[in-house]
């Protein structure tokens, strides 16, 4: 398999981090999503994926794309270790943990967003990091109670096996941090998204970690 | 089962479909997202979903929210029919079909977003309009490739079968429509809309069928 990858792309890590849980191996290819005016938006790349993002994987001569559907498909194709509980009611509350954050808070904190508030709506630096504080605030106090509340919390969001809701979690706390955002209220998220660190298959995926780090 | 919905709620729409293309009841319970000051956030529906977002599905006393994942859940509680091909790659690809509506461009032109924009961006009606389009524009160009450059797309998204990619395309169209965006550019995705529109499964789920509508 191939990984279309960028250090920085909290898609990108949710997908390191599955292949690295699987022991999938993936060779990595960088696409840098600033250097060059973005090398996401240059023909070589948008040949393997037209949407122009990352991450895309490529197996058996197929590229898939969008981090979620990828993870699932490694899920399908690497059964072990599971990503996702067994029970139907468990699996839905894995994948609901996991689209509060790709879908509700990821796609208004990502790149383009941010250029677009910039550019066409002339929001200065401080109006941009309020907005992306915002969204984020919003999001991990929604996931909060979802995991505070819920006794099928554990050491992970869910039971005591990671599962796509610590995969999407990890990443989001990444950029969280990265935008100084005071995670106090959040002892759940914290606990959790610390414990994962604990595990190889986490720190081996992020971004400072990276080959095109920097 | 009971579904938590509003008339004009994207996400509470592909649900809809889901059930009708499944022939699985479920007594709906209507968050009008408006009146009130937007019953959503009233303590009644917070108790049922802490994250005040609609839809929410309640089977055997749980609450699942996030309507992909409520989807998910019906594929495995209700296989037939099928609301995803068998093969894992396929299943990838209708997946990723179905993201690039819920992750990449609906999050961006919810109302809870829009609502930001002009409180505290100061984004004026114009400003807003241009927005919505620029996203669904951007989206519906990367998915008109997806699908009319691959062969496997059929009279839908994903062979001549309804797919959770059909769920995701038929309300992110209504949507369009509704702020008036040009759909010429994009012919795959009117025919297969069109196509959509002749299952009754499809139009019973309408906003204006519905018995919150108005």
């Amino acid at each position: 398999m191939e990984l279309y990858t960028y250090f920085r792309s909290s898609a990108a890590y949710r997908v390191r981090i599955a292949l690295n849980l699987k022991g999938a191996k993936a060779d990595y290819r960088y696409v840098h999503l600033v250097k060059d005016g973005g090398q996401q938006h240059k023909p070589g790349y948008l040949a393997v994926n037209p949407q122009g993002l990352v991450p895309a994987l490529v197996d058996h001569g197929q590229v898939l794309t969008q981090s979620l559907a990828i993870i699932e498909y490694l899920e399908e194709t690497h059964p072990q270790p599971p990503l996702l509980p067994k029970d139907p009611l468990g699996r839905a509350r894995v994948r609901a943990l996991a689209q509060v954050v790709a879908c509700d808070i990821h796609p208004l904190n990502n790149s383009r967003l941010l250029k677009y508030l910039e550019r066409e709506l002339h929001a200065d630096e401080t109006a941009r990091n309020t907005w992306y504080r915002h969204w984020v605030v919003e999001g991990f106090t929604a996931l909060e109670k979802l995991l505070a509340g819920n006794s099928r919390t554990g050491k992970f969001c869910h039971g005591d096996q990671p599962t796509l809701a610590d995969i999407c979690l990890v990443p989001q706390v990444f950029n969280a941090k990265r935008f100084e955002i005071d995670l106090a209220p959040f002892p759940a998220i914290r606990r959790i998204h610390d414990h994962c660190l604990t595990l190889k298959a986490f720190t081996d995926a992020t971004p400072e970690k990276q080959a095109d780090a920097g």
